[in-house]
This record gives structure tokens, C-alpha cells and sequence, in this order.
């Protein structure tokens, strides 16, 4: 591997939420690579070491089941968060009335933040799922003029011949989503300028009751640990027994970065101790 | 109102897993009442007294955030919980062979249930959601024959001219999914026979760090109420707060009816005195 600076693989294509937020963080001055999928944006970690950036929450929807299920099965490392706030716009070819649109196309957190909006202004649209946002956009450049998708005001910028509708459709003005940034090593390089938003110290844990243990209880994990707990979400297993659980808990501090791991990692040897499974999968 | 037993509300239409579900618990001799969406099958209970089942979970794709959200919204009541295997079926009009499929049609569980299959099988067609695996069935029927629908086997018997092209094409031969029964009233009185599988009690608590002491912890509060966790969810607080959470934990017992209540409800008043808004959902 060459000393070049890596390249930052977010949800593409170029246009998305992901893509701005990775902006926001990273500065215009390093190569961004646009992927299909979130789970391509860890494969590009995985496979040649870019830093990823995917969506973790949103403020509307919830926690992003793709980031958590690929967090859960990958050996990526969550480096840190950026949040940024969302403003859906209904986007159609330039000339399209509202009345003209038969469907609506966008990334499914994207129909579900609009929801209201499609409900009391295009009830009978149907709705199609599209990989993100700026895919939906493309969608509708190259379909009929009665589809219309949900995304970004800054795909009416990127893509000629498409034009915002509506704005702010999404249910709540308070919308914001929540990104990690991660990597295939723990210590390797990020690009650009330091951070400067996330001054709390955060770690993010693995854990699960123990096969072999089965009658330990998620409280008495959650309990030994001994630390702020920010976020707990719990995804299946994917072990093949039914309704097992796997939960990642986003714990948090406010300490200096070597006291913090320090605490975090006897944290994990105490659940280990009390019979769960257990890793770190992120501190930032 | 009058005595006659209630219907039970399913996400219909007729040939859904929920469908199946709710025969399993309640039996052929009482009425059902099909409904358009899980949220309708919420209004039918708090509107008319209707029994609702509402899917909770399914071994793979985890926890629905649909039934959560309606749990924790609405002023209904979760009297018990039935497990059903789910076994996806490919269904096409009679005659249409696998090459020819551009379109796939179902509820987005189901989707994502059968992701590896359409992978494999099927990596160009465009999915397509519908409200349930059952409404994609009847899309199939009414749509070209280039559309396919992913549902159960019970949709080749009840609609004329559907075939099943392939069978068990999930993921994981453990699939299962877990269903809620709801009412409106605490105590009113369900149809059918009496519930034999469910001899654990259980309950569903609601949690939240109350506005007023944002500085309790989540793991206090789940610490206090001394009780066995089988389940915990995060979703959004929707009191537009960004990134406030409500928790949905399910406990689970093994003790008589009576004892069971009283010790849930003391965990409660634990709970609230330890600066938690915190109720019960349901108990069983």
C-alpha cells in the first residue's frame, strides 16, 4: 500500500446526504469514491482500506439497520460521528406539476421521513425504493415525468434538468442524521483536518450473552460495564438460532483519550468475565 | 357496544403471514377483519374494540419499527404474543418462467428476508414495496407477467392463476416471525380458545429518561427494575427533541398471574422514582 492519503467511500452517487456530511468533515481536499450500497461502503474499507463514512440514525426514523447489521458481522472500526441536518426536497424533471406525479422514488429512510407529506399530497403515488437518494434523483432523469423523488437540494445542482418541487417535506423540522466514519485498522490515518465536534469520548461495544452461558442477562452486562450508556440497539444474532440477540451499546465519557480506552477495555474484560461475548467495535 | 365476541384485525389482505398467525391463536370460528396497513390494524383496536395482531419481530430482519412506534404512540395494550415459521414462496402468473422477472413485489421484510436469493437469482430486477406480502400477490396478479411476489404458499391457493416458481427462498431456513395481540382495554376479554404456548410471563414496559432529569442513565433505569430483560428496542422519542430516545423493554417471569402483575407494577414506581417517565404496554 502506497503512504498516499486514503480515499473516503460514502453512499453514493454524488449528491447524497452521505456525501455532503463526508464533505463537511473531510474538506474538498481529498479523493471521494461513491458506492452502490452501505454494505459496499464496507467492502471498500475492508477490501482496500478507504475510510467509510455511513449513516448510523436518523432523528425521525431510527437507527440504520444496514450500518448496525454490517457493524455487527465486519471487522471495520468506528473511528467517530458527524450529524448533519437533513432537508428533503421533492425533486421531478423541470415543467412536472405536482398533480402529474404517479410515483415517487428514494431511499426507504427517505419515504419514511415524508411519509405525511405523500400521505395528504399524493396519496395514491406509488413508492419505490431506490439504493439513496441521488440514485432516485438519476431515477427520475431518466423516466417518465410522472416520477419524483426525495433528496437533497444539491441534486438539482449535480444533475441539469431537474428541479426542486417542494421543500422541507420530511414530517419534523428537527432532522438530522447521524453518520460514523470508519476503518479497517484501528490507528490508521484520517484524512483532512482534525475533528473538532466530538470533544466527549465515545466507545462503541459488541456484546451478547455467551452460547455457552445462556442464562446471563443483558442487565448484567450492561451493568459490570460501569459506564454512561448513549445508545442501546439490538439486531439478530444471524447465528441461526432463532431470536437470539446481539446488542451494540454506544457508551460515552468525558476524559482524556488514554484514561478513556483504558476504562473501556477493562469494561469489556468485566462483561467477558460475567459469561458474554464481547469487543470493542469503535472509540472515538 | 354490544356482547358478541370482537373480530381480530390483521395486516391483511387475506393470505399474509398475520393472516395465518391470527388463525393459528384464535381459530376458524370467529370473525377477521382485514386491514391495509399494521397502523390500521392500531386504529381498528382504539377505534372499535377490535383484537389486533401486529408482527414484532422475525428472526432476520429483526425488530418491526412500524409496531414499535405504534406501540409507544398509541393507547393500546399487548395481551400476549404468538410465533409463526415463515416459509417465502417466488409467486408469478401461471407460465412465467424465472428469466422473465423484472419486477419484484412485497412487503420490505419479506425483501429483505430473500436479498441473497434475488442476488443470486434475480440481481436486475427492480423491488418494488407493497403494504404486505399478500397485496403483492394480488399486484402480480393484476399486473404483466414480467412481475413477481414474494409471499406465502397459503396465496396460491386463495388466488386462481398464481404458481409458486420456487419455495423457501429466505436467507435462513430459521425464520420465524414473532406477532403482538393488542387490545384496547387491559382486561377485555379475547376470543377463542385459550392461549397454551405462552405458559412464561411477560410485559412490556415503555422508558424514558423524563425531560426533567436528562441526567439519568439508561442503565439505571433498566437496573432498578429488577426484572429479567428478554428484549430491549430504541426508537425515537418523537417529541422532537433530536436523538431523545424511548426504550421498549420486553421482562419476562415464570410465577403466578397475580405475583407477576404486582411485582411488574412495583419495577414501574422503581423506575418513575428514579427520574424515568416509565409505563406499562402489556402484560401477560
Amino acid at each position: 500500500m502506497d503512504m498516499q492519503a486514503p480515499d473516503v467511500a460514502y453512499l453514493g452517487p454524488s449528491g447524497t446526504y452521505s456525501h455532503q456530511a463526508a464533505h463537511d468533515r473531510f474538506g474538498p481536499d481529498i479523493a471521494y469514491a461513491e458506492q452502490r450500497t452501505i454494505t459496499d461502503v464496507f467492502h471498500a474499507v475492508t477490501n482496500r482500506g478507504a475510510v467509510g463514512v455511513v449513516p448510523q440514525e436518523n432523528t425521525i426514523f431510527g437507527a440504520v439497520v444496514e450500518t448496525y447489521d454490517a457493524l455487527s458481522r465486519t471487522d471495520v472500526f468506528v473511528r467517530g460521528a458527524v450529524t448533519l441536518a437533513v432537508q428533503h426536497c421533492l425533486l421531478v424533471k423541470s415543467g412536472t406539476r405536482l398533480e402529474e406525479i404517479e410515483t415517487i422514488i428514494s431511499h426507504e429512510q427517505a419515504l419514511g421521513q415524508c411519509q405525511e407529506f405523500m400521505r395528504a399530497y399524493l396519496p395514491e403515488a406509488q413508492l419505490v425504493r431506490a439504493s439513496s437518494t441521488a440514485a432516485a434523483a438519476r431515477d427520475v432523469l431518466a423516466g417518465p415525468s410522472s416520477c419524483a423523488a426525495i433528496g437533497s437540494k444539491l441534486c438539482a445542482v449535480l444533475f441539469p434538468g431537474l428541479t426542486v418541487l417542494r421543500q422541507s417535506i420530511q414530517a419534523e423540522s428537527a432532522n438530522f442524521t447521524r453518520f460514523y466514519i470508519i476503518t479497517k485498522e484501528p490507528t490508521a490515518p484520517l484524512p483532512g483536518p482534525p475533528a473538532h465536534e466530538d470533544r466527549t469520548q465515545a466507545a462503541l461495544l459488541a456484546l451478547a450473552p455467551s452460547p455457552k452461558e445462556a442464562s446471563v442477562d443483558i442487565t448484567t452486562i450492561i451493568t459490570v460495564l460501569q459506564l454512561i450508556v448513549a445508545r442501546i440497539d439490538r439486531r439478530p444474532a444471524a447465528n441461526g438460532v432463532p431470536f437470539q440477540d446481539m446488542y451494540l451499546l454506544e457508551v460515552k465519557g468525558d476524559m482524556p483519550a488514554v484514561e478513556w480506552r483504558a476504562r473501556v477495555e477493562k469494561a469489556i474484560k468485566r462483561a467477558q468475565g460475567s459469561g458474554a461475548d464481547a469487543r470493542l467495535v469503535g472509540i472515538w
